[in-house]
C-alpha cells in the first residue's frame, strides 16, 4: 500500500517536471516565431506583421509567470533533490531569458514601426537579414539541446553568439559610416541601431539558455564564464 | 519537548530569512555605490574609478550566484508558505535585477574609456550628471522600500522611472541633433548613446525591485502592471 502511494507521489511528481518542462518548451516555440516575425517585420517593411508582433507579447509575458509559478510550486511541495532541483532550477531561469527575447523582439517590431514611412534607404539590411536568422538558429539549438541534454550542442551555440558579436561590430561600424555620410539619415540610422542592438541581445539570451543545458547535465554553474571554461566542463563531464 | 525542537527550527528559519535579506541589502550597496562611481567616472573623466568598476562587477556576480542558491536552499528545505514564501521569492528577483544593474553599471564604465581619449567636448554632461543621480537614488529608495514593506515609497520609485524615461528621450533627441551639426563627432557620440541607454536601463531595473515590494507586501504580481495599477493594487492594501 505504502509502496504504491510512493509510487503514485513519484508519478505525479515526474507529470510535473514534464510539465514544466513542455510548457518551456512551447513558449520557446512562441518566443522564437516572435523573433522570427520581427526580423521578416523589418526586412520586408512589413508593418501588419511588425504590429501582430508587439500584441502578441502579452502572450510570452503571461507564459513566464505561470510558468515561474509552476516551478515555484513544485520546488515547495516536492523539494525536490540533485538532478530534479536542477531541471525545476534551470526551466525557471530559461522562462526568464525567453520572456526577455520576447520584450527585445517587440523592440524590433516597433523600431520597425518608427522607419517604414522614412524615404531614406535601410541600412544594415543585410546585417539585420543574416544576424537574425542566427539568432533565431541559437534559440531553436539552445532548446533542442535542453531537450536532448546536449552539452556539444549548447557549446555550439555559445560559439554562434561570438560570430553575431563580431558581426554586430562590424554592422555597427558600417552605420556610423553611413551616417557620417549623410547626417540628415541620422535620426533614421539610430533605429537601425536599436534592431541590431536588440538582434544582439537575443544571441546573449540564447546563450544564457546554453549555460543551462550545462547547468542541467553536469551541475555545474557557468553564468558569467568564459567559452574555454565551458569547454573544460564539458570535457569532465565525458 | 517537541515545542522547544519546533521554536528550534522555526528560529532558525527566521534567521535563514533574515540572512538572505540583509544579503540582498549589502549587495544593494556595492551595486549603488557602482552605479555611483560610474557616473562619477563619465562625468568626470577619471579612468582609474572605471577600472575599479569594471574590477569589481565580479564581486556583484559572485553575490548573485550566492544569494540566488540560499534561496533555492530555503524553497527545498523549509517549504515556506504565505508570506515567507513571497519573501524568499521576492529576494531572488530582486538579486537578479541588481546583477543587471551592476551590469550597466560596468558597461558605463566601458564607454567612458572608450570616450577618454577623445578631443571632442563630451555631449550630455548635463543629462547624464542629473538622471545619474535620480537612478542611484531610485536603487537606494527601492531598497529601502524592501526593508519597510513600504508600498507608497516603492510606487515613488515608478513614478521617477517615468521622468527618467522623459529625460532619456529628451538627451537622445539632443545627442542627435549633435551627431548632425557634427558629422565627425559620430563616434563619441554613440559612446554616449550607450552611457544614457544605461542609465535609462538601471532605473528599469530600480522600478522591478520596487515591484517585488508590491508583491511582498499585496501577493500581487505586477510585472508587467502600469502604474495606474499599481496604485490600484496598493488602495486594495490599505
Amino acid at each position: 500500500m505504502e509502496m504504491n502511494f510512493n509510487q503514485h507521489i513519484s508519478g505525479q511528481f515526474n507529470a510535473d517536471l514534464e510539465a514544466i518542462r513542455n510548457h518551456m518548451m512551447s513558449m520557446g516555440g512562441l518566443v522564437e516565431r516572435q523573433v522570427n516575425h520581427a526580423v521578416q517585420a523589418i526586412c520586408s517593411g512589413d508593418t501588419q506583421l511588425a504590429d501582430d508582433v508587439i500584441r502578441r507579447e502579452d502572450d510570452v509575458d503571461k507564459a513566464e509567470v505561470a510558468i515561474d509559478n509552476e516551478c515555484t510550486q513544485i520546488l515547495v511541495r516536492r523539494q525536490p533533490a540533485a538532478s530534479d532541483l536542477r531541471m525545476v532550477l534551470a526551466v525557471s531561469r530559461v522562462v526568464r531569458d525567453l520572456e526577455r527575447i520576447g520584450d527585445e523582439a517587440s523592440k524590433i517590431a516597433i523600431h520597425t514601426l518608427e522607419v517604414k514611412d522614412s524615404k531614406n534607404p535601410q541600412f544594415c539590411q543585410q546585417a539585420i537579414r543574416y544576424m537574425g536568422e542566427e539568432v533565431v538558429k541559437m534559440i531553436s539549438g539552445a532548446l533542442d539541446a535542453f531537450a536532448r541534454h546536449d552539452v556539444e550542442g549548447a557549446i555550439d551555440v555559445v560559439r554562434t553568439d561570438k560570430l553575431v558579436d563580431k558581426q554586430y561590430a562590424s554592422a555597427l561600424r558600417e552605420l556610423i559610416t553611413y551616417m557620417m555620410e549623410d547626417p540628415r539619415s541620422i535620426g533614421q540610422a539610430i533605429n537601425i541601431l536599436w534592431i541590431l542592438r536588440a538582434i544582439e541581445r537575443i544571441g546573449d539570451h540564447a546563450r544564457n539558455i546554453s549555460e543551462q543545458v550545462i547547468y542541467l547535465v553536469s551541475g555545474t554553474d557557468v553564468r558569467h564564464s568564459s567559452l574555454t571554461e565551458m569547454e573544460e566542463t564539458a570535457q569532465k563531464e565525458d
